[in-house]
């Protein structure tokens, strides 16, 4: 197989920059919340950030993950639509370059993105444009390569327009017709208020194992509690992880209910902390770890990149990671 | 039968007095810890609170899990040591007066005790002197009614002296010859360690469910992590619940692995938290709840608890509880 995880979902570059205080107040963001915004108002800001130093990283939470799988040694491939500007070339030529193979196809829309606003009290400020992440549809999904991959990876997110629930499906039906295994996030809870009845249908017939944060579970499930929530989506899936931030996540695999403690840690910006955990437990998977050690690698994986800035670990991430891979092969 | 719990323990009475902050260091007491504490001090510390307002109340871990599930409507025995004095006399009736039924024989020495000091600024330090506690023997175990018990509750804390110790293996033989099932808390991590090997033979033989924070069952089990703990606790006594503090708790009842969500609280006092949620959990198992209800209601207990000073809840406490208290009997 030429994938360990091939991932679909929303090309989204993070565009970071170092802005005074009042910077904010003089462009009316809304400090330390993720705020969608148009195209104009997009360019607004970006025309706002001209002569500062921008710094541009892939992002989005799918490829977050993908990149994530990569950095543990693992094989994966991320389908998603870009523009044809600059920023789409960076996202593709950076994901290529960290050992992520690119199946991004671009459209004359501009590339989606997110602008992040890092003021000096290390608070950051996000403004995501989807633009062109949301003309994805079902011939941009590269079939030959999903063939070629051992599980399907796909995000809530997916729903939001119809051309990117046609490829999501297309791409489910595919891995359905190779019997290739499919995990699923819930990807936010106001996604899961949306789709509910999709979500549900989607995981009873095509997943295998679903990732949800507590609150996407319970309102998944209409549960009031984590252990309901797990036996519902276990039932529907199979295989079923619940994060519970600080507290740990569970996981229903194979008929066992686990428990995986937190790692202590620092938070300094929870953002991709769950992206983290699923790169950590599908690596875990794809090189045959057990359901505990997988969980652990996760819950690590996700407690050091809360540690510092921006979703992703750099450097050496086996190294950062050694003290949960504990086989080599892991 | 004419109890649902049979505990036997410490009856450490609680004097609790309101002294000014320059109290502690005029006395020497440590702020805001548990020091264990000599006949000599003891008398010393009491001796300095002479005409102050002293509150006496049944303590002791065990004593206030019987005391919980009495205020939930079962009914239980408390088995102890306690001296010949006023103390002595005061606890044998509040016990009473609280629905517990007291097999506590007295002898020559000072009733176990602990003094709470609680400055201006809630703090509370806490003075324990263990006194007659120590005295239980054989002898002192009331068979007959350990007989008409459907449950027999012991604690780490026996293993402390010689007699108490042939108290607990008394009532365990007895136990297992009347097939009472037995249920075993840990006590605390300082126990565990010194008991470790003895614990263990106990639980293989005569435990079928035990309690433990996380740091006693790490310590007991030798692992790095709640999920092992939770499996060689489990694979030793068949049951098993781990309280993880604000993180929930983890339950192994009946082949299955059950997590309980921790209810939201404000916590101003933790001490008692352990004692209540086992006297949730067993009285759940009393009235035939599924091991997830009586961890919630262990939980739910502990949550109240831990919002007030002391180890106990006061007034209506079905009442206080009845977000958790589902079915009519439970």
């Amino acid at each position: 197989m030429a994938y360990d995880v091939f991932g679909i979902e929303n090309p989204l570059i993070d565009l970071l920059a170092r802005v005074p205080e009042d910077f904010l107040a003089r462009l009316g963001v809304h400090k330390n919340t993720m705020t969608l915004v148009e195209q104009e108002r997009f360019q607004h800001l970006l025309k706002a950030l001209e002569g500062m130093h921008i710094h541009a990283e892939p992002g989005g939470s799918c490829a977050n993950t993908m990149l994530g799988i990569a950095q543990l040694g693992g094989k994966t491939a991320f389908c998603g639509k870009a523009g044809g500007d600059a920023y789409g070339r960076i996202y593709i030529e950076k994901l290529r370059g960290a050992g992520v193979s690119p199946f991004i196809s671009t459209d004359g829309h501009l590339t989606g993105s997110t602008v992040i606003l890092i003021t000096p009290d290390a608070a950051r400020s996000m403004n995501t444009y989807l633009g062109a992440c949301q003309d994805l549809g079902a011939a941009d999904v590269p079939l030959h390569a999903l063939r070629e991959s051992r599980r399907l990876y796909i995000t809530g997110y997916l729903w939001d327009t119809a051309g990117q629930q046609e490829a999501a499906r297309l791409a489910l039906r595919t891995a359905k017709a190779e019997a290739i295994p499919v995990a699923m996030s819930l990807s936010d809870p106001f996604c899961v208020h949306r789709h509910k009845a999709d979500f549900r249908a989607i995981l009873r017939e095509h997943v295998s194992l679903v990732f949800a944060n507590r609150e996407e579970a319970l309102a998944l499930t209409e549960t009031d509690n984590s252990q309901e929530a797990l036996r519902a989506l276990r039932d529907w899936c199979g295989g079923a992880v619940i994060t519970l931030g600080a507290s740990g996540a569970l996981i229903a695999e194979a008929g066992e209910t686990i428990y995986v403690d937190a790692f202590a840690a620092k938070p300094v910006d929870t953002t991709g902390a769950g992206d983290a955990f699923a790169a950590g437990y599908l690596h875990g998977k794809s090189v045959g770890a057990s359901p505990l050690q997988c969980g652990r690698l996760g819950a690590y994986f996700a407690a050091r990149v809360i540690e510092k800035v921006g979703p992703r670990l750099e450097g050496d991430v086996r190294a950062q990671l050694a003290p949960v891979l504990g086989s080599p092969r892991a």
